[in-house]
């Protein structure tokens, strides 16, 4: 099977979460992630944790969504804050049986529930998590991919390819270590590519090195952009789809640091109606830049597709404290600009990376 | 489907649990019992509470038994101790895979995690609760039936083939308040069928009416005899399966309350074995009498077999507080006396049930 199952849990439960015996860790994904789940119920066990399945069945997330009444949208079971307060980390493992289970849920509902449900993302956040992606054949679908193949490809994504895929990944984070060195003296960033002239301006900032312990796979640095200095035109060349909805031919401008203008030549309304949803989501949240060689090619599954190595991506929306970013909002949607195939972000006029190889 | 998973989800969450708007109910099955979990996950939600699925894997408490160390035995998650402290109800759906799942666990381990455990089945009873089936191959197997066939008697033993299965229940419960009359008032109880003499002492003792709230299906009044109290002899005649052991061809002689006797056909050593668990392994625990005509035949699961109409059962071990019984046991063993090919349950001389018809 790949990715091998034991392999895998041992990077997740040891490179990823580092689980100390003792430690409780709630583990969540589908019974599609039957071989996972089992192989890191094993190895939590043998490292002295307690694990605490919770597998979610085929066709239950889309009952949910069918039978909840407002009563579910506006709130959650207190037992679920509980269990994110007391636990020590929780691993999620995307298995989906159907990667647009949820496109028919008015996307109202969803926000409603997802703003009742902050406390609940909040408390797993103060706690070690990871997240992560077992391929599944509605995975291979999106991705226009044989089973096969795209499982082959999430064991090159994730280093379970190489010898000690955890010593790999170590090697990467030393890569991107100095990579955010020339990146923290900048203040401007340009992204020049055919139909993108962007500027932003990240003085300041923190830059993030994510390295493979929170998102399995990474290969990112990132950090969020003073929200007022958003300046140009930018075309994502790279489709997304945020709750199942495919967007694709992204183009956006900026003014001052504001999307002023929008189109998409797939998904117009769905792009329309969400820069609308609060003053956040015409703000960018973050600058990424990708830097996993083993993702060579976008699979639908943003946890790949931003990490691409020769990519950059924007979010709307959202930023993350610890960037230092202060942008608010319901909205993060990661958009990706492909510069492999001719362009350049650079640095107060430093070429960082060219055609998508980074310049040393 | 038989039986109807819609209309099984809602004697559930209806008839046993009255779940509430705003309750907390935890539900844990396996993934084989997924009509049925879907469809209870549908009724709670209908009904405005909460509801918490916990699905096991195939395979997933074979390899617990099996990674797990000395900690695991000796405690447990303390995650798992607040949910059951912090929810309203907890509905246990069996639906084994394999019923000899744990057949090869070694039962001086799993002796040690029950005791060690014990402060989670405490709380899960202080919560209202429910315990049930859902129709599995395995379960057809260990029944003896086609999957089909054992369908067509799960959705007899919970009164689902009724056109009113929750108004069947109480019609239920009626009757057995009328036995409970009869009993309350009757100090000695005698057993006679060939090779089965025995008597019993339950003055002052509460009778239960069980009425298929807690188990269903149910079908049984039971209460907790004078742990000093068996004299003679009796000889079980519905092989039963503790931990997936089958014992069959019981005989048990008793002396002042005490097993002084103890021969199995099959499964004498695990007999012996589990005589000398503790003290109270020897003194009997529970008397019940079987009322439930729905189920016509033992099947190997203890929760249909001990609720046939025209049976009685002992159970070696420990007594339900609630019917004043005192015996403490980690052993709580259901023994079956079928009377119905001839036999005689009588209270001081009144014949009770004769040949397994109860007399009026």
């Amino acid at each position: 099977m790949k990715p091998d199952p034991a392999a895998f849990a041992r990077l997740l439960c040891g490179y990823c979460l580092d689980a100390q015996p003792g430690q409780q860790v709630v583990v969540r994904s589908t019974t599609l992630a039957a071989p996972l789940l089992l192989a890191v119920q094993c190895e939590l066990l043998e490292r002295g944790a307690w694990p605490l399945l919770r597998t979610e069945l085929p066709g239950a997330a889309e009952q949910w969504w069918d039978a909840a009444s407002d009563r579910h949208l506006d709130g959650f079971a207190a037992a679920e804050l509980a269990e994110a307060e007391q636990t020590d980390a929780s691993l999620s493992i995307q298995a989906p049986e159907n990667t647009t289970a949820l496109a028919g849920v008015d996307p109202a509902r969803m926000a409603r529930a997802a703003r009742a449900r902050a406390p609940l993302r909040e408390a797993a956040m103060r706690r070690r998590w990871c997240g992560t992606l077992w391929p599944t054949p509605a995975g291979a679908q999106r991705a226009g991919m044989g089973t096969g193949e795209f499982s082959d490809f999430v064991r090159r994504a994730t280093f379970l390819d190489r010898d000690d895929p955890a010593a790999a990944w170590s090697e990467l984070r030393a890569l991107q270590e100095r990579l955010i060195e020339r990146l923290a003296r900048a203040c401007e960033l340009r992204i020049e590519a055919p139909g993108t002239d962007l500027r932003l301006n990240v003085a300041g900032r923190t830059w993030v090195n994510s390295d493979g312990r929170r998102n399995m796979p990474s290969g990112e640095v990132f950090t969020g952009p003073l929200e007022d200095s958003a300046e140009g035109r930018i075309r994502f060349t790279v489709p997304s789809s945020p709750s199942g909805v495919e967007v694709s031919g992204i183009e956006l401008e900026f003014r001052a640091g504001r999307v002023v203008d929008a189109r998409a030549e797939r998904g117009h309304g769905y792009l329309l109606a969400t820069l609308d949803t609060d003053p956040g989501a015409r703000l960018l949240g973050e600058i990424g830049i990708g830097t996993n060689t083993g993702i060579d090619r976008p699979t639908g599954a943003i946890l790949f597709d931003e990490k691409i190595g020769g990519t950059v991506h924007l979010a709307l929306g959202r930023s993350y404290p610890e960037t230092g970013g202060t942008n608010e909002s319901a909205v993060h949607w990661d958009m990706i600009c492909d510069l492999r195939a001719g362009g350049r972000l650079s640095a107060d006029g430093e070429v960082i990376q060219q055609d998508g190889v980074v310049r040393p």
